[in-house]
């Protein structure tokens, strides 16, 4: 049997709650399989505030979360502070440099880019502050129409809920289409599956 | 200007992370108006363990929660063994009585269920455990195929990410259509906003 892989989720002080528990729903169901496992990690290990108030636990601080396979990052307003937190941008540094696949939701691919790691990329995110986002990575090709993009290892995605069809991509290139399609189901969730996909970037003036 | 309201989530050992996480979403997104706040309550206040392993954390325990004006019951495994608890079904029956909206989750159908509030009344469920919950409340209109029943106070929801749209239905009636559209789009989701619609209930045989 392989060694179980480890799925790890960042959490930082307000963090956008459906971000993280959208794709954790879907990485958690993979889990439940055996051949992964879920863990959550901040600057420091317990609670941690979400945007909208309810807090999550996380089970490692940065320094000693486990080696991560498959690392996302969320957005929510805390990254316009944690874009200026070196700990926080390092740490993303050398994990996306282990890991197998790096993903990010919403504002999450703003702290990717503040840590060079889109650099010569294409990558998305939130629309309504996508300017704001466009500014933290001037080397990065910003594709304002998209439910998510994927360049190498990292999977970028749309505002909130991009992130769970972003997650399925993620799990069908690492476990194939029928394992995503499953937990799409399992999740009574009908998965927009078309990367290109995206009725809300006109909304705000961007195509 | 009028009080603020209270939504409350309840939370206990192996819930499921998006029934709790989307609908918490977007009543956090209302909540940031001032209008509405949002906060956690389980057994016992502090951390509590989802099905898939991340932790939330809840702010009260049930006995010094505050009055709530909506309620949120989340499904997930752990509803099989809440199913027997007194205590955590008498807090369901006291504080469904003073709510303005009741909502269920997934198998949070089955804790209304219990507790005997669906007696009576128009209800659905999970589409994979379908028949487990139907059996938990015999005087219950049981509806297989539906993202969401709406009866008096109460949604129930189908599974998992049903919880988003039956939420944004609840958002509707107490705040208008345009206030929950304008929620969808500030998570960029494709709101599925009828009710009868569900592909899930024929995968199971259900119609």
């Amino acid at each position: 049997m392989p060694p179980q892989k480890t799925i790890g989720a960042l959490l930082f002080d307000r963090f956008e709650l459906l971000d993280v528990f959208g794709p954790l729903e879907a990485w958690g169901i993979l889990a439940s399989s055996g051949a992964y496992r879920v863990v959550t990690t901040a600057e420091n290990a317990g609670p941690v505030a979400s945007s909208h108030g309810p807090r999550a636990v996380a089970d490692y601080g940065l320094a000693d979360c486990p080696p991560l396979d498959v690392v996302l990052v969320p957005g929510g307003v805390g990254t316009r502070q944690e874009g200026a937190n070196e700990v926080l941008l390092e740490w993303l540094r050398q994990r996306s440099a282990m890991a197998q696949v790096v993903t990010s939701v919403c504002t999450g691919s703003a702290l990717l880019a503040r840590a060079g790691l889109l650099e010569g990329r294409r990558a998305t995110s939130n629309k309504a502050v996508f300017r704001w986002v466009a500014s933290t990575g001037t080397n990065v090709t910003w594709v304002p129409e998209a439910r998510w993009v994927e360049d190498g290892p990292f999977f970028t995605s749309s505002g909130v809920s991009a992130g769970i069809d972003m997650t399925l991509a993620a799990i069908a290139k690492l476990e194939g289409r029928e394992a995503a399609d499953q937990i799409a189901q399992r999740m009574e969730y009908a998965w927009h599956d078309d990367a290109s996909w995206d009725p809300f970037a006109k909304l705000y003036d961007l195509v």
